[in-house]
């Protein structure tokens, strides 16, 4: 009897109500029954994101959504500066560069975060940059940036701040408005809690103003024919209705939960997580670790290919390899969405049995034993 | 006890079996599990798309593929034919014109499909075009055109022929290698019987030259992107694995029925739902009716809106209205993907009901009686 967990940044679990509610026999997108759906969806986006701002919601991965936000703020010679510190931030590059937008790189170590002074250099010399993409969380390394002390930088100059929040959105406190984040970028299928599908792009009137002169070439993800059918509760072109009702039940925990405290759960799970593995002298990749995934070293003398492959095929718990230039040298661990104390510690168990395995010493129990007492210093409610 | 009965051209009911299929936890797309899975669905979207060429699924709606094959096969100032019989030949020509190709169109009278000599003639004067859109079943209208005969004029030319099957894919025979289609677009909540989100295209070696040669910037919808990962069994980006997991489901139940079954299941659902509506003297809307949605003409005196809505929000039955210029004129009731004698009928039965509410005459039952009568010629398994 294996039990399958899953325990990677995205797809994260899906909870069984939302599961059930996404069964149910499907209804047509152009109904009051399901535009009330539509409209209740987006009220509560605009909570979890922590906006007035419009979200327009696509039927699209997460990168589509990124793409959007290219084709609809730049034309092809704009300037635009990527800081770029791993593998979602070169994607930010790579959709400047399909474009042919004109890019300033900010390459950051993998690993660490970029230091907001080179931020502000880099932004003082390119004044006629239209937009600054940056990444929340980079989901391949488990580094989270300070995108607020970004934005306090970016908001008195002409520039756009676009932030990649895939990952961290419904993990880590994200206030678009209050720190004037201009465009925000999501994916369903991480803090918010259901399959991927879905991908969202919130766009502020800044950022609206870049839409109207861009000259890229688009339709399917334009911003303009997105506008248009919202502002009617509607969508350009027909919705993912299934997920839009899954996404709708899964706000509706979010909201009932409430944000602050979806934060203070995600803090405390990677808290725990952290303390679990440093416990049996696992080192950190993160300089900077995120709340919604932990990043680990592997140790030397492992195979982190085979490490991962073995927590899965052997034992059902999935967590994530490194990526590209990480691939076999960090596994990551998440502490994102539908997930509580038992889901991080049950990483650890299993993460303990496999190392043991492997032949790495250290005294079974003791990655545990640390992620436990962090949790008996939080209050449950 | 108000029941639900989904008759519209898309989305079409999802069998329960594939619902529930959707409804297990999910999985991670970067495993085994998962990989097994999808190519598992690519096998059977071969066997339904009749093709052995390479067939790109997108997290996206049915325009996405669209989107996916202007931007892959043309560049601007590319010559490409349009033909325009409906709301979704427009969508062709719009997306044409979004991408700065200079378009020929062949604009034909809604209701009808296109002549094939008029076809003709315009491949003879625009031997330079290098793509010629069609839609195979104008969903808006209820046209079926015959692309078989239009793939016979285009074969030997340097044109590729495009056809959106969105509609028509598992419900119409569409031999897309035999009759050399080169380009194939599909969606999957229609013939294929899951909710709205994926989105197919099907590309010849003949297109793929096309591709080679494109200059238009892309990056979500880029083919190569896509084949390279094909070849390895996997995405490009993150795909809706709920979704493909449900998608392998129903072509598992496509397969088992036989692709020959499909089609005269639909068609004998088609000439039952045609005999059942002229039965009580209304006119079909097509002159050439497709097998997958018969577009009906609302008689005069009643309002088309008014018959669509007290179907819907009083006895639950979701036929559709008509889209754009045909607002109000026509209503549409498909015979399309899991659908058998009963859901024809109950459409019929509710049909009559609220017609008759309406104040339109002919006798209760005449409508049921001649679709039953056609079912009976039909021999059942």
């Amino acid at each position: 009897m294996k039990k399958n967990f899953i325990l990677a940044p995205g797809p994260t679990p899906v909870p069984q109500n939302v599961l059930l509610a996404m069964a149910q026999p499907i209804i047509h997108h152009r109904t009051p029954q399901f535009k009330e759906i539509f409209k209740q969806m987006n009220e509560n986006l605009k909570y979890v994101f922590q906006t007035k701002n419009d979200i327009f919601t696509f039927a699209a991965s997460g990168t589509g959504a990124m793409e959007a936000v290219v084709v609809n703020l730049l034309s092809a010679k704009d300037k635009a500066i990527c800081i770029q510190s791993g593998k979602f931030g070169e994607r930010w590059t790579e959709l400047c560069k399909a474009y042919c937008v004109d890019t300033v790189i900010i390459d950051v170590e993998w690993g660490k975060a970029v230091e907001i002074a080179r931020v502000k250099e880099v932004l003082e010399k390119h004044k006629d940059a239209k937009v600054i993409f940056s990444t929340y969380c980079e989901t391949s390394t488990g580094v989270v940036t300070d995108i607020k002390a970004i934005a306090d930088l970016v908001k008195d100059t002409d520039t756009v701040l676009v932030t990649d929040a895939v990952s961290a959105l419904g993990g880590m406190d994200l206030q678009t408005d209050n720190w004037n984040i201009d465009v925000v970028v999501a994916g369903s299928q991480k803090g918010l809690m259901i399959p991927p599908g879905l991908a969202f792009c919130a766009v502020s009137s800044k950022a609206q103003k870049l839409v109207e002169v861009s000259k890229t070439s688009r339709y399917y993800f334009d911003f303009c024919l997105a506008k248009k059918a919202l502002d009617k509760s509607d969508t350009a072109f027909t919705p993912a209705i299934g997920l839009c009702i899954g996404l709708n039940e899964a706000l509706k925990m979010i909201k009932q939960e409430t944000l602050e405290k979806v934060f203070q759960r995600h803090s405390c799970l990677a808290k725990a997580a952290r303390a679990g593995v440093e416990a049996i002298g696992l080192k950190l990749f993160a300089e900077t670790p995120a709340d919604v995934v932990t990043a680990v070293c592997v140790p030397e003398g492992i195979d982190g290919a085979e490490l991962v492959k073995i927590m899965r095929d052997d034992y059902g718990v999935t967590v994530a390899g490194g990526q590209a230039e990480l691939k076999g040298k960090i596994f990551r661990l998440a502490q994102l969405g539908y997930m509580n104390e038992f889901d991080i510690l049950t990483g650890l168990n299993c993460l303990e049995i496999v190392l043991t395995k492997l032949g790495y010493k250290f005294s079974l129990g003791k990655s545990v034993a640390a992620a436990e007492a962090v949790f008996l210093t939080y209050t449950q409610t």
